[in-house]
């Protein structure tokens, strides 16, 4: 009997960013780091290990995937297989609700999902706990896209201590991220070379570590206490400093486009017409701006009148992972 | 009987930057630096000191200054009176052959040229290192473009010691720099404001200082030896990391537009079609492309069909401070 189970993880939006990794085999960061999971995108994941298969067969978005495409699926169940003690392939179909275009990260809600999912087709109860550090083994971020709301992932120094924590899992701070999509191509510097690179040719690397750690002492409190000046001003500068990071490498390199820029003046604009919201962006172009729910409406029309409206996307506070089906 | 001196001074590019006073009253720079004079831009500024006049009048491109637009021009030629003890007003005509918008600092051939004439008009004989740490009180960068061709400015610990040397002022390495016109405004933050907000803000700060010496440790053997390679890559990085501390001060800012990152990219792409060469920019978005003068046709072609001819504009070194004439 071959369980199938069905998982739905949501992906999220870093504002302590992760930005290093101290052991690429097991995954562990150089800095733990903090996020918002958002109801918007999502991951559906579904797992069968089945005696029958002779090799792994993963589908995407209804598209199969080459062996070389799914390497990093592939690797992942031989860990999941590893852990239950399991030896047969898995049938795996996803389907991203998550616009890869607005460049957040489809692979934190794909390895949150594959991490639910596989592990327990596969046999395992895992807690949340577990379940994201299993889901780290996969990605980074999806360590954190496990939970929902506002999440800590602790750096940790070994498998067992670097894993996600929740914050405030049901935020009721009235609070919404405005995703804009200003270039729907693929980043051309990775996230995963692009740390790598920080890490070790940018002389301002080591700093960063403090960085984050202010950060995290000053946003928890201000998440706690709904101050949204203070996580809007600690949000801005943390990112801004992480692409410092990608500025000073060797060669240096940028996630920057010219929208991107002009993105960042109308949120001084709107702030300076006391339109009170922040930025923030990851590996690549897209700005993603916090603002209070009040706000919404006045700062979507003004970025729907610079980039289109099709460009503007509204995301709020989100769920941690969910399981639709049990067989 | 007063002397009119009339000095030329050409503006300078630096390829390892100044970013941060340590001293605002003396003008003492956080850390040494090292730039190339260019032979493109430059200013000409005459100075009579003359007991008629009731108070200092200066003439800046044909259009007579208020004393407010005038104020830096005047505390500087109070420092010359004060130096060669005179009390007289001085007339003050200055005209610059630097395009503002070419975003190359016109601060610095001004005020280089202003200290040469002003200090023989007053009646002092001051020889150019003298001279050089005179321009330092009125523009940081001035410093440097009393010498031609490559010059470091050391930073020293007080007036004295802090003052521009002449690496190597009869340049025969040829080289030169296609400086691009990508936006003709002026910039929002002044480099003075820019600097100050990231010597007291940015956490990346202290690690500046020891960048810079290591920069200075290997593009001056690079410059001796014409190890064209060695600066590009050296002067490019420098100037990232330079922009990597308007990136992480708090607020953050840059000073680059969506031109700016294009240029950047036309540059990697020019290298990549085996035409080397290697960009710096300062307080503004305008590249600099540093080449070697076999090349720059085909970039400087490159840039006009990109960005128009009028807006490319190619410089080689220069010479350091003239006099014109003596009365």
């Amino acid at each position: 009997m071959n369980a199938t189970v069905t998982a739905r993880a949501h992906t999220n939006i870093a504002l302590v960013k992760y930005w290093g990794k101290a052991d690429t085999e097991l995954m562990l960061p150089q800095t733990s780091s903090l996020s918002l999971t958002l109801d918007q995108f999502y991951t559906d994941t579904t797992v069968t290990f089945d005696d029958q298969l002779t090799a792994d067969e993963v589908t995407v978005n209804d598209q199969l995937l080459s062996s070389e495409a799914a390497k990093k699926v592939h690797n992942f169940l031989n860990l999941v297989r590893q852990q239950a003690s399991r030896t047969s392939f898995a049938r795996v179909t996803s389907v991203n609700h998550v616009p890869t275009a607005a460049g957040l990260a489809s692979s934190a809600s794909a390895f949150a999902a594959l991490a639910g999912a596989a592990s327990r087709a596969a046999g395992m109860d895992l807690d949340r706990t577990a379940l994201s550090r299993l889901a780290r083994r996969g990605s980074g971020s999806a360590t954190r896209s496990i939970f929902g709301g506002f999440v800590e992932w602790e750096a940790g120094h070994d498998d067992l201590s670097s894993r996600a924590v929740p914050l405030i899992e049901d935020v009721t701070w009235p609070i919404a991220v405005v995703a804009l999509v200003l270039d729907p191509h693929h980043k051309k510097v990775s996230s995963r070379q692009g740390m790598q690179s920080s890490v070790t040719t940018s002389p301002f690397y080591p700093a960063w570590k403090q960085i984050v750690a202010d950060d995290l002492d000053a946003i928890k409190p201000a998440i706690r206490a709904q101050d949204f000046t203070t996580l809007g001003e600690t949000l801005e500068t943390n990112a801004m400093r992480m692409h410092a990071l990608t500025l000073s490498a060797r060669p240096p390199f940028s996630y920057f486009n010219g929208d991107t820029l002009t993105a960042m003046q109308t949120v001084k604009g709107l702030r300076a017409a006391g339109l009170e919201c922040y930025y923030t962006l990851d590996a690549g172009p897209n700005l993603k701006v916090f603002c209070q729910t009040a706000d919404v409406s006045a700062i979507q029309e003004r970025f729907a009148r610079q980039f289109g409206s099709d460009n503007v996307i509204v995301a709020h506070p989100g769920p941690g992972i969910q399981f639709l089906n049990k067989a």
